[in-house]
This record gives C-alpha cells, sequence and structure tokens, in this order.
C-alpha cells in the first residue's frame, strides 16, 4: 500500500500539472489545507475546521529588493502530496515520546517571466493545525537577494476574541490585553506601556504567539516555527477587514532577510480547535523544528534552582552593583572603589544560598551580580559593559564553587549583556571557558538594553543568528543557556536541546513592578509558552513586599497556592524557586511541593483549559511513578474539576493537595492554605475551591498500607 | 631650574585665570600656538610658522547629542605649561630612537551655565608641527554622551596646492589629485572614482593625512594621532574660504561617537614645515601616541616576504577560488565541489613559492585563497563567508607548514573577512589558535566590501575598536597583523607594535586595475605613510602584464628600478617581494637587492622630497654596517642628487647601484637597468638620472681591499 503511494506520488512529480488548485486533508479529517492560485498567478490558501473557515483567502509572497518579487507570475509546476507519522522522542519536556503525524502538500511553483524561477510552498496539516513555509532552491538565476517584506496574509473570518501585546521589535515584556480584534487599533496606544529599549511597530499590529476565540468557539494561535536566519514575525492588524499579514523585524538599513539559497523561511503556524485543551497540548511547533543535530545530549539536565535575584526586586534589600560609583570601566580596580553595603552577590550570601540549595534539594543556585560593571550597566548604548569573567572584590569563585560542589549543588552563571552582543560574542569563549574551568552547568544570559550592533533590534535576523550562535557555541562547551530578553521561543529547544528556557515574556520580576494581571498566566501558556518553556521564575511567597519594611507598596498578584501551581502550568526545565530563602523556611509544608515536582516528564495531560480564565495540568514525572498537579485562576474564584484517570489503572495513591484556605485571596489573604493528604485512584476526582488568583497543587505517589492508613479517599 | 619651573607651574594651576588669551612657542623657536576665547566664550586656535600664519584662528568644538555642547559657554578655569624632551626606542621602526620634544599648553575650561562642567584642551607645539585634542575628564555632570559632530577648524591662509583624495566613510584607495583648494569641488565628481564599497561624504570633502604647500613654499600636513574609540575624520573642505573642518564617521543609525568620561579625542595634527624633507622626517604623530603596554615585544620581528597573491591579479593565471560554483556555504563538502582548474593556493604551488623563499632568505610566505569560501566572498552581503580554520581540498597546512619549517621559513597566514567583521570576531579566537597550532607568526587581513554590522562603515567608532580588537587579541596569541582595507593609520604601532602593517591605500594591486599614475609613490609618503608604515607591496619586476598572453594590456607604471627603490621610499616593516618568483629569477641580479635590503633601520635621513616630484631616502640597517638608497620619480626624468655624508666618516664603503639604463622609461623600456659598484665615503656624492617614473637603488655595505679592487671612487 505505501509502496503504492510513493509511485503515485513520482508520477505527479514528473509530470507538469495543469491544474491551479491543490488541496489536503488533515490525518484525522478534521482540517482542510486549500491553495490555488488565483490573479495574475498569485498564491494562495485557506484552512477549514471541521467544514468552517478559519482563515479565508489569504494570498502569499515575499517583496524583494534587489530581485524581481515572489508574489506573482507563478505557474505550478509540479506538486506532491506526502503522509507521515512517526514518533520521535526529545532531550527533555513534557512527553516522553512526541507524535509527528501530518499531510505534506509540496507545491513547486515557477515564475515563467523571471527566467523560470522557483519557488517551493510546504505546507503541513496536522491534525491540530498548519504550517507552511516559503523554499527558496538553489538554481541558476537566484543565489542572494534581500527581502523587503514578507506579505503572507491570515484573513480571519470573524471579530474574535483576541489576546494580544503591541508589536514591537525589541520586546516581549508588555502585559496581555483581551478584546475583539476591531478594538485592538483603539487600545494600542494605552497597551503600549513603557518597557525599556522598545520599539513599537507604530501602527495597529501583535506580536505572535496570538492566541484568538472566535464567537463559536474556536481557538486559533499564529506563530511561527523554526525560527532561523530571519527576522522574527510581528502582525500587522487591519482591523476593519480582520486580516493580519507578517510585518518582519528590519535591521540597522532597515532591510528585513539577507538571503542565500537554498533556503526556508520559518514555518508560519496556524494551530486550531473547538477544545482550548488541545492548543496547549499542541505539539505542532516542536515538530516543525528539526531533530539535533548534537550527538552526545547526556550532559543537557533539567534543572531546579534557586537564585540571589529576587531579593533585586525587594526595594532596598541589596543590589548587583558593589560600588557607590556610576561610572565605571572595566579596566578600573574595583577593590578602589567605594562598596555601597548592599551588594547581593557576597561570599556570606551566596554561602547561605548553597546551604539551602544543599538542604531541600535544589540543583543549582543562580547567582546575579557576580561580576564587575553593575554600577552603569543600562541606558548608556555602552559597549564594553561586563567582561563575564571577573568577579567582584568580596566574590570568590574558586571558593564558592567548591563550597557548592562539596554540598552536591552546582553555581549558575549569570552573564548579563545589556544587549551588547557585540561584546559577548568578542568574549564568549573566555566567558564559556571560564564556566567550564569552574564547573557551571548553565548560564542565564540577558540581552536588557537597546541592541549592539547599534540599530539592530532583539528580534531582527543579525540577532536571532545570534541567539543561536550562542546555543551553539554554548554546546561545544557542554553549556546549557536560559535567555533573557531574547527573541520570543519557536520550538528551537528541539535542534538546541540545550537552549534550555528562555524568558521572552512578561515574568515574575514585574510582580515587583506594578504586578502581573491575575489572568496574565492563563493566557502565558497560550501565547509565549506555545513557543517553547518560559523561565518564568514562580515560587514567590511572601507576597505582599510591604513585609520588607523598605517602603515598598508593591505586591504579588497570586496566592501562595497558586505560585505552588505554577511549577506545573508553567512548563519549563529549568525551573526556579524564586523567592528568598528566608521565606520557604517560614512556610517548610508549602515548599515541600517545590522540593518534590519534578521538571522533566514522560507525559502530560491538560485537564481544564480556558485562555484568560483558568488552567488546570498534570504530568507525570520523567522515570518516577509520580505525578503533579496544577490549578490555576484569573481574578475570579472558580471550582477546578479534576479527573484522576491519567493515573495507571488499579493501584491506589496518595495525593497531597496544596490548596488556597477558605477566606484566601491574592490581594487580601495570599498566605492562607490547607495542606491535606487523600488516597486516589483512576477513578477519582476533585472538585477543588480556587481563590481569587488562587491555585491548587498537587502532588501524587503510590501508596502503600501505612501511607494511606486514616486517610480519605477521594472518589 | 626644573624644580622651579615646576613650582611656578602648580602655583598656576591653583589658580583661576583672568586672562582669555594663551600663547606657547616650540622649543626651536619657530613654531608659535595661540588660544583665546572668543565671543561667547567660544574657543579658538591660530598656529604659526616662523612668524607666518599656517592656520588662522580657527574655532574648536564638540556638540552632543545628548547633552549640552562643548562650543562655547566657556571660561578658562586654569593653564598649565609643560615642556617636555625625551627620547624613546620602537619596537621596530625607521629610526632606533626617536626624540620626543615639545612645550605643551593645557586648557582647563569651564562651562558656568553648565553645572560647571569642565573640559580640557591639550595642545602640543611641536619643533616640526603642532598635535592638540578634546579631553573630557570624568565629573558628577559628565559620565555619558553621543557626538552629533566635531567642529575643529582649520582656517588656511590661501589657495595652497593640494594633494587629495575624496572624503568617504569607508575606502582610501582613491587615485590622488593634485589641484589648488579652490578647484575642489569642481574636481570632486571626476576624483570620486568607483571603488568597491565606498560610501563618499557628499560634498567637498578630503580624506587625511592632507598634505599641502603653499604659494610661498610652506608644506602641511593635516592628520589625527592615536584614533582610539572615536570615529576617523574627513575634512569638509569650504573651497571659497579656504577652511577645514572635520567630519566625522557615522555609524549604523548616524550617530558619531558614544562616549564614557574620562575620555580624550584622538590628537588632531599640523605637521609643518619650509622643507619638505622635514615632513617624511616628522615623528610627530608617534610621539603622540602612548607607549605600547605589551610586556613581551621580543616576538614581534619585521619580515620580508613573498606570496601567492599577485599572480591572483595576472588576468586568467589563477584565482583565489577553488571551484566553478558561485552559490556556497561553509557548511558544504568543498570536496564535491567542481575544481576550476586554476586554484592558486595549491599544495604544489606553494611548495615551489617555499623552495624560492628558502633559496632567497625571504623570511614568510603569504598564501591567500587557501582556506574555504571564495566562490561568492564579495558583493553580496554575507555575513559567513569565512571560517578562516578550514583549507580548501588541495591544500594541506600541515605538510606545509612542516615543509616550510624545514626549510627556516613560515607561512603567512590570510584572513580575509569580507568585510563581516561580526564573523571574524565570533571565530577570532578560534582563527588565532589555529595559528598558533600550525606556527604562523603573522596574519595579512582583510576587509573588502560593505562592513557587517550592517550600516556600520570601515572608518567608523566601532569599527575603529574592532581593528584594535584585532590587534590585542592577536597580540594575546602573539601574531602580527597587517590589515587591508581598514581605517588608515595613525601610528598606533607606537602602542600595538604587533600592528605591524596596513594597506588603508591604493596600493600595488591597482597596477594591474588602470595602474598607479607615476606620482602616485611621490605623493603616498606625504600621505599615507605619514600615520604609519604601508604594505605597498612592492617589488614587480615584470611590469607589462601582456607578457603572460592572457589578454591582459595592463601595465605597471615604473620602471623596474624604481620598484626596487620603494624598498626605501616605501617604509614597511612587512615588506614584500609581490612578483611572481619566476619573474625573480629572470632577473636575479636585480633581485639581489631585494634579498639584501633591510626591513628594520636605525637610522632614516630623507636626502631629497617633493610631494608629487621625488623622493629619495637613504637608511642603515638596524645593528648592521648595512645601508641602502631609494630614489625615485614621478613621471618626468630627473637627476637624483645622493649625498653619502649620512655614511660614517673616515670609512670605504662598497655602494652598488640599481640604476635605469640609457633608454628606460616606465611606459616602454621598463626592465633597462645597469647595476654598477663603487668605492664611496661620507665626502661622497652621486649624480644620478632617474628615467621617466624610474628610480635608483643602492645597496652599502664596507669595503674591503677585495671586493674594492677596481672600482671607481665616487668624490
Amino acid at each position: 500500500m505505501k509502496h503504492y503511494r510513493q509511485l503515485l506520488l513520482a508520477m505527479l512529480l514528473l509530470l507538469p500539472v495543469s491544474i491551479w488548485a491543490q488541496q489536503i486533508t488533515s490525518p484525522n479529517g478534521k482540517l482542510q489545507l486549500q491553495f490555488e492560485l488565483k490573479e495574475n498567478g498569485k498564491p494562495y490558501y485557506a484552512l477549514n475546521f471541521k467544514d468552517k473557515p478559519v482563515i479565508k483567502w489569504s494570498a502569499l509572497g515575499i517583496v524583494a529588493k534587489n530581485v524581481p518579487s515572489f508574489e506573482d507570475g507563478f505557474e505550478i509546476a509540479t506538486t506532491e502530496e506526502n503522509k507521515v507519522d512517526t514518533t520521535w522522542e526529545p532531550v527533555w519536556g513534557e512527553q516522553k515520546e512526541i507524535q509527528n503525524t501530518y499531510t505534506e502538500l509540496l507545491i513547486k511553483l515557477i515564475q515563467p517571466e523571471v527566467q523560470n524561477r522557483t519557488i517551493q510552498l510546504r505546507f503541513r496539516l496536522f491534525n491540530d493545525g498548519l504550517g507552511f513555509r516559503y523554499e527558496f532552491p538553489k538554481q541558476a538565476n537566484l543565489n542572494y537577494f534581500v527581502i523587503e517584506e514578507e506579505h503572507t496574509e491570515f484573513r480571519l473570518t470573524g471579530d474574535h476574541k483576541i489576546f494580544w501585546i503591541p508589536g514591537d521589535y525589541d520586546t516581549n515584556e508588555y502585559a496581555y490585553t483581551t478584546s475583539k480584534i476591531s478594538e485592538i487599533p483603539e487600545l494600542m496606544d494605552e497597551a503600549t506601556i513603557p518597557i525599556n529599549a522598545q520599539s513599537p511597530i507604530g501602527h495597529p499590529s501583535v506580536q505572535t504567539p496570538s492566541m484568538m476565540k472566535s464567537s463559536d468557539g474556536l481557538y486559533i494561535n499564529i506563530h511561527e516555527a523554526a525560527l532561523i536566519n530571519y527576522p522574527a514575525m510581528g502582525l500587522n492588524v487591519d482591523a476593519e477587514n480582520k486580516i493580519f499579514s507578517t510585518h518582519l523585524t528590519p535591521d540597522a538599513v532597515g532591510n528585513k532577510g539577507y538571503i542565500q539559497t537554498d533556503f526556508n523561511t520559518p514555518w508560519r503556524t496556524i494551530v486550531v480547535s473547538d477544545d482550548a485543551r488541545d492548543i496547549l497540548a499542541s505539539n505542532l511547533i516542536l515538530n516543525l523544528n528539526e531533530p539535533t543535530k548534537y550527538e552526545d545530549t547526556s550532559w543537557i539536565k533539567p534543572m531546579k534552582y534557586i537564585g540571589v535575584w529576587w531579593e533585586y526586586f525587594v526595594a532596598g534589600k541589596s543590589t548587583w552593583a558593589y560600588a557607590t560609583e556610576t561610572n565605571v570601566k572595566l579596566e578600573d580596580d574595583f577593590t578602589k572603589l567605594t562598596p555601597n553595603g548592599k551588594h547581593g552577590a557576597t561570599n556570606e550570601r551566596v554561602k547561605a544560598y548553597i546551604d539551602f540549595a544543599a538542604a531541600h534539594g535544589m540543583d543549582g543556585i543562580l547567582v546575579e551580580g557576580w561580576n564587575i560593571g553593575w554600577e552603569d550597566w543600562i541606558g548608556n548604548w555602552k559597549e564594553n559593559v561586563f567582561d563575564f569573567v571577573t568577579p567582584y572584590p568580596d566574590f570568590d569563585v574558586e571558593m564558592l564553587q567548591a563550597y557548592a560542589n562539596a554540598k552536591g549543588v552546582q553555581l549558575i552563571m549569570h552573564h548579563e549583556t545589556s544587549a551588547s552582543a557585540t561584546n559577548y560574542e568578542r568574549r564568549l569563549d573566555r566567558a564559556f571557558q571560564f564556566m567550564k574551568d569552574h564547573n557551571y552547568p548553565a548560564v542565564k544570559t540577558g540581552y536588557v538594553g537597546q541592541i549592539i550592533p547599534r540599530g539592530e533590534h532583539h528580534d531582527s535576523q543579525w540577532m536571532v543568528n545570534h541567539y543561536i550562535h550562542v546555543a551553539e557555541r554554548a554546546a561545544d562547551y557542554q553549556i546549557m543557556i536560559n535567555s533573557h530578553e531574547a527573541v520570543r521561543p519557536t520550538g528551537l529547544h528541539r535542534t538546541y536541546p540545550n537552549w534550555i528556557a528562555q524568558e521572552s515574556a512578561r515574568g515574575t520580576e514585574f510582580e515587583a513592578m506594578g504586578g502581573l494581571n491575575p489572568d496574565h498566566t492563563t493566557i502565558l501558556p497560550f501565547t509565549r509558552l506555545m513557543g517553547g518553556p518560559m523561565d518564568f521564575t514562580p515560587g514567590i511567597f511572601q507576597t505582599d513586599l510591604s513585609y520588607y519594611g523598605t517602603g515598598s507598596t508593591q505586591r504579588v498578584n497570586t496566592t501562595l497556592c497558586k505560585q505552588l501551581a505554577y511549577y506545573v502550568t508553567m512548563y519549563s526545565p529549568l525551573q526556579m524557586a524564586a523567592d528568598i530563602p528566608d521565606n520557604y523556611e517560614r512556610f517548610p509544608d508549602a515548599f515541600q511541593f517545590i522540593e518534590d515536582v519534578a521538571v522533566d516528564w514522560d507525559d502530560t495531560y491538560i485537564l481544564e483549559a480556558e485562555p484568560g480564565d483558568y488552567i488546570t495540568i498534570a504530568r507525570k514525572a520523567k522515570g518516577a511513578a509520580a505525578w503533579f498537579v496544577g490549578g490555576i485562576t484569573d481574578e475570579n474564584e472558580r471550582t477546578a474539576s479534576i479527573d484522576f484517570s491519567f493515573l495507571p489503572e488499579g493501584e491506589k495513591f496518595i495525593a497531597t493537595v496544596y490548596a488556597d484556605a477558605k477566606g484566601a485571596s491574592f490581594d487580601k489573604n495570599p498566605q492562607a492554605y490547607n495542606i491535606t493528604k487523600y488516597v486516589v485512584t483512576s477513578k477519582s476526582s476533585l472538585q477543588q475551591w480556587l481563590a481569587k488568583s488562587g491555585g491548587v497543587a498537587i502532588s501524587i505517589e503510590k501508596a502503600t498500607k501505612e501511607t494511606a492508613k486514616g486517610l480519605k479517599r477521594l472518589r
């Protein structure tokens, strides 16, 4: 049967086709992709779900600066249909095994009036959505070109509800706005809140992953996969006609991409379902990325970590900087500067963090502010801010690593680049060698500020290549990367599994700078996390920052239990316990969940989900009979329905439930929680009340007679 | 006496001065520098030579983008006068010892209405000219600023004759135009000949070093010294009023410098004399540069070298590229490409070069085209063109280095970056490590094309820093740098003596692309070489390229003897014998001069000089009783007067004179020469006829009875 199909395809390939329209159906029959060359040989595609349009006929095309454009004048040369059904195992992830099942349509287009130049459009139709890309084969008349703009359209079928942040070349750290598409233009100014080093596109536009919901209950997510050697895509919004179109990030001279054939653009992705849980469960973006080429991945290991970090956000407690001076140079003798008395990364402080990590099963300790240069690191578009190898006078790298390693934990490196990518690349080999010499397994990189090379943007082609270069070079040194302020992820962690986490969104730090909206983390998994894991840095137990008596009136807008739930709902293989150890020691029974929770998974079960409202997820720990559940809600209290059918049948388990106590709420009583143990089986279910911006966290292990003794059994 | 002066100065420093004008005189009394705050507290300077104005009252000032400008509103806070008279020894050079004698005036200016902000103007008045710079001390109200433009004026006293090339942000490879200042605007278009990756300033402007001659015989040279962390300076030309003013090279976003205090600008230099020989003899620019900070310089050694290079310019002979394909990527398997059959850097060819070098006392063999990427290296603004470590399939690095080293010679590395500085920096450590692993002592770097970071220029601040970074990093690996297409030199080889040579001008390669003007090399020492040695790559014996029968009608516009003379007149510690060895084997008696000539010197004697007309120079070899003389002329034949008084008195020497033969001329009979030996003493002189664009070369050694026997004695 298989042989027969391949033969048929070969025939199609050999025969130029005269038809102008093509169509494929997803393996499960629910999705339909149509392709057609319309007026002047201009390519269009359309996408249906259960026979209802998701994307109406939308144009495809790329305009070049120095060669005739790839917009029209096409004829179909050949088409090829392919069906693929395979599985693969990620190095780490939400599942041990990932299914990759799709119908592929490859259309070779020819431009007879441009020296028979050819391009290809490759569509992959999965059961949960569509991916497609432009391909430019190597050919005599097409070696190099410069992109002026990509004109891929997404013509939507109605005035959908959309969870969006403004299109911007430099930052993803906006708060989400929930509105109708038609309301985007009027809300644009308000949504474009001040962010360090922002470059808003300047007309109505949104970023991807863009999450929408139609009035008839269809969930639609637009993003991209495998962003390599190409600028990141924003979406221009034609609010009147409900048309999105690609807006690529320009470089310093306004160009949008330097292309050498053969070349494939990133995939444009549309994940679609009438069940929101399918959006979170989708592996479409990962499947569209290439397998890793790393031969040895044994050194890539998910980690749980604490860090000298949150205390920098608690006003007045401690500082990254060591000295009071505000004008320093790398060649300065820092021992001669004036200590400000509040430096966070001191030997003493770090040893205390190491002690805590060792006592509580944390794998690593991130230390920010360990290296010289923080006195004037921001706002000056300065190139040589950091050298990544010189510690402050009160930070002894050798001593601290020895101290940590003796206790079975490791320090995690911090490379804030202040967005000076040139300075970082120049020093990269030395910085990584320093890490190897001192047994650092991972580094958190940061890109705060205006990019150097000056005129480039965080999301431009050059920077996209930079992040990948850093990941690849890190792999040469067996180092894991956790990048902050880098371009939003597009599933590249399949190809570069040592690029283990990213920030690229509004994370916990903003809880100390105005607070995150209570619904923020019910949106992030539908948006930012579609591309890959996020180093959201959960785990803040002391949510009222006035506690510190430093004059701060800031407040983390969650209950304590919601912070616990994040360890399951906010997937990251590099997962932080972000609060100050002192606070964990005040709530040791709650901290037990963080100690227990896994960071790598055999399987994931999306139990409940509605973007902007709630998420409940269960996961099975990798290679262990341990399950963890997290459930969160927005500003409204709710009752989560937790069905334990994800557990193996016929066995008994102990579920430890960490739940908001009666009367808890994020704004008034966030630290009220109960911890209850139940006996559960695969037939059990739990109706669990969550406070306003509250959450529930559950750890599950196999029951023994002794542990089950006296516990209530959940039906 | 000395103590008394210092005491006086200290008093001046302590007392705010009320006077608005200052004046100093050069140690020899010939030059006078005046300074005055004129209207609105705006600073001006003026320069006199022998009581005649050289520079009329000219404004000083810098405009900033983000802070109030440094143009006026100044008061003099303090002034300080200093006299310095020292000597120092360069690592290599035209002299063993360099005298550094000047009168210094340091003026501290204060801006009372800008929070008492202060800057300093430092003038150093030498016997042969003036250097001055702006200094921005670290202070509470001035940490960072961005330069919009520097407005330093040079108001000239008349419509001088000037030897000029158009102001350009990216190239120094223009042919010189000789004209009146007033004629510059009308000649601008014609002078702006097409050059790869050029960015002409766009209005009348010239580059420095700018060489002028007044109608009353004053020679004036304007340039800059110690160009560090600042863009290179062009000169706007106000042809009507004979005013030059600084025009800094902008970056990708139009800014002209990112400054962090404390900071000093490069020195603006004016070398002046009524004897053209003093211009060539000047060490003013070197003296204004900082001594090297390298602790060990023993590994820095001047070299004479040949190279697989000129044959690429002889049409059709051989190519840098290995394959016929015109679209390659670094990840391609080059063994699978189609050899073009003309690849120059083959094992066989390089071994022949090694054999020649070893047989003829050459120290090194440069090999261009050894590494993958040349098939499409130019014109595509491509970033990853070269990796600097992967040889072509027909070039065996290990074998060739072993072959060379066994014969006592070394291969010289070639790093063409195709102006992709980011790619080079990214790979720099690996490239240099590769060189160390394979015993390469030096590298010729190249920057052909449009700069990456895109939008930067060859002469912008970022690139200026790049070249220095490469030199410093090379020093860490004990590697010498010979940069081509880099920013013009400003004496930085004192500070970075491993940055041993540069091109940065129109060199021998252009003899194969239209030919250099016969007067070109009588101008270069007065312009380009004022900043430092030039890898001009002399030594072309086969000047008529039709000789090769490849259809080329190109012609090198010199006689053979003028090529010999270049080894003395075109100073470089890295000196090439640029022709193909086969040609040297056809003229072994003439090649003897190249074999004999030194590349490092105890002393230098400028015997005759007139810019655009002729130059005759004698030099004494470093640490050896050997002298060499070179004399050249422009398109006119002439008789050089060579006075041997530079020789030690009371001794006899043998002078071997390589001279144009009767009837020789650059365009009709360039290879006609005579070699004559004479006995000479310090009292001898020689009147030597030079052909049109001809030259004379003389090597001198101590006479013995035997060697002197039968030779004519010159009176």
